[in-house]
């Protein structure tokens, strides 16, 4: 495959190009936010397995976010992948993806990453696919709470962080992305999808501005 | 916003990259597909129009799947996108992106591009998200069919064929996405979103392979 | 197939039992409803149509809610069900019951019923199942609404009401099921769904407590 | 509520009123099958339950089904009900319904029924809410399997088996539901329900039909 590249049009071209084709708007952060840490677990952390991105950044961030929803009183979503052996119930994407094979029930690879620990009362999404919203009961966790922004936290970027997203978007949610917050392999890969995710379907904004939010909300 | 860029590691690194990891895998074709033409209509067509993407090669490239589905007798599922006035049933993603109005009912820019027009038999999915199977019955009537693969033509592909093909695997159906038959308005854009799907979620093939293979079949 | 019967409880003895397990608890009305009239066609309504049901009062009850929720400004979904020619987007459902053959699309047993137009700004949903949710963008229209609540109205409360309000619970909101404007063609069929359907999934409720409600919102 | 009754029509009346009208079509087994076990857990076989039903016979024409179905090498789904502490994942069904207390995790009235535990190689399926297919991943592992005709056996037949055979159908899966194997507290509701998913979702069939057809399978 060819990998992303960038090639025809300069980087402030496509920003102009994009916003005057009518993309890019900004939705704004809601009134009822939740924050979704995604799959954030030893498996992209760990440096001797197969998923390891190199993103102890986006975990600190990550951490603070956690620690400002936690103040701020509103509702926490942590996801977490899991498989039955053999990947009995993981239909196409594991036979697309072996390193989903780290997530079979047991690997200590599926366990969350330091400082991520799920606390009593937070709810914990166990999931097959790549949108937590796929195959789960999530967007009716969020609607029977009244939500209407999701803040998005985890990896990777260019997997189950905009596949979320793109869900949010498409379930009636606003979706926000932190910047620092997700993370990915590779840098490139992960620059090209925040594009994407900033155009089409959520707002991606900085953890600074997400923290301000946070603090302001009563 | 930061648009796509690659300049952490070389084309060939990260294909390797990839491929160690353990993406990528080959799914194969299997033996009920159908094909889908997501969204090829005038909007993107029409030079004129704010979503004009020079798709033209594209657009060819799909009435060539659509001939050869035809003649292999296998169902074949074209997707439109109508919104009511004022977005009524457009929800968050009708404010995100202000181009969706192009796709308001009655606007000829919705039409399907020349060559690409629907016959009788054959299913027309009408959406108001970036897949084709949010919020739609699209996913029913395919295992209605017994279908097991789904072979993907049509625009964008950052957007509705992304969307589609994501959710295709997390559905269940084999995605094949046609290189040549899907497009967007960027090159890089295009080209970093074939990336991600080929490592993630479908088989990105050749429409030689393509047709191969349709003719193949009994 | 022995159709509905009751032998093995009396009434009174049926309900205590339910309370007693833990069913039937009163959900309430919410603080942002919606208004949602199901399949309220001539299908239902014209005493020639293989469909018909008898339910005048419960469209007479319909049209009076449809007037007190426009007067309340509350948003207001009508669904209609339509199929392609031959049922190629009906599946398994359009298989099954050959009543469905009335929704074929140019039929005019599918038009709304008298007193049940759609007015501009209300939001219309074409189903092809008996769920007004599945196949359909109707939740997600909802949840960027912001509703919480969904009144239903229409028909058949054993089709496609209790397929919608069941689907309503799942989703997260709170099913209100208005007595008088649903409908059926037999009324002991009509009677087991609302039992079922208030022991678990909904409010069911009078016409006269749904308009105070209605009345009182400012 | 008034409970189910029977008083506007006969049985046959009933009967034939429906079949004249179009509802209650055989679709038959398809060639793929897979069985599903609904949630049959000790919380309906303990007599110290709420949820207690009296269901007996139908664990062991289930467990049958269990034993002819590993015989016959089909895929085998079992569903669970499992909430977070205070329902935190439950939305508005799990404050519907108190008894559904009995499923907070770590509850034993959650385990299997005798003879009915899950052997390796089976998948399980837990769930929120009351169809199997909701919030959940399993359609997506059916279709990925190639599985076109759901056997449904457990309980209760008005709440979890209904909505299941009803999502199986929209879904696009031949529900098969077997009268001896599914059950309900109370036998009028039971019957009620065995009559709408009859005439509109389902087949209903008898044990030993589903049994020569299983032994049937190469």
């Amino acid at each position: 495959m060819t990998p992303p590249s960038r090639d025809s049009t300069s980087e402030s071209d496509l920003d102009l190009d994009y916003k005057t084709a009518g993309f890019s708007k900004r939705l704004g952060f809601g009134r009822r936010p939740a924050l979704v840490v995604i799959d954030f677990c030893h498996a992209y952390l760990d440096a001797d397995s197969p998923l390891y991105a190199g993103v102890e950044d986006a975990r600190v961030s990550s951490e603070r976010l956690l620690r400002a929803s936690r103040a701020a009183g509103i509702p926490i979503i942590h996801t977490r992948v899991e498989f039955q052996p053999d990947g009995a119930n993981g239909g196409v994407f594991f036979r697309k993806v072996d390193a989903l094979r780290c997530f079979i029930e047991g690997n200590p690879l599926g366990e969350p990453g330091p400082g991520l620990e799920p606390q009593p009362g937070e709810v914990v999404v166990t999931k097959q696919y790549a949108s937590a919203f796929f195959g789960t009961s999530l967007a009716s966790t969020l609607t029977a709470l009244g939500v209407d922004t999701l803040i998005h936290a985890g990896v990777s970027t260019s997997g189950c962080v905009r596949a979320t997203a793109l869900d949010a978007c498409q379930h009636g949610f606003v979706p926000i992305v932190v910047r620092e917050a997700v993370g990915d392999r590779d840098q490139g890969v992960h620059d090209a999808n925040l594009f994407d995710l900033d155009a089409k379907y959520a707002d991606v904004v900085s953890e600074d501005e997400t923290l301000a939010y946070l603090h302001g909300l009563d």
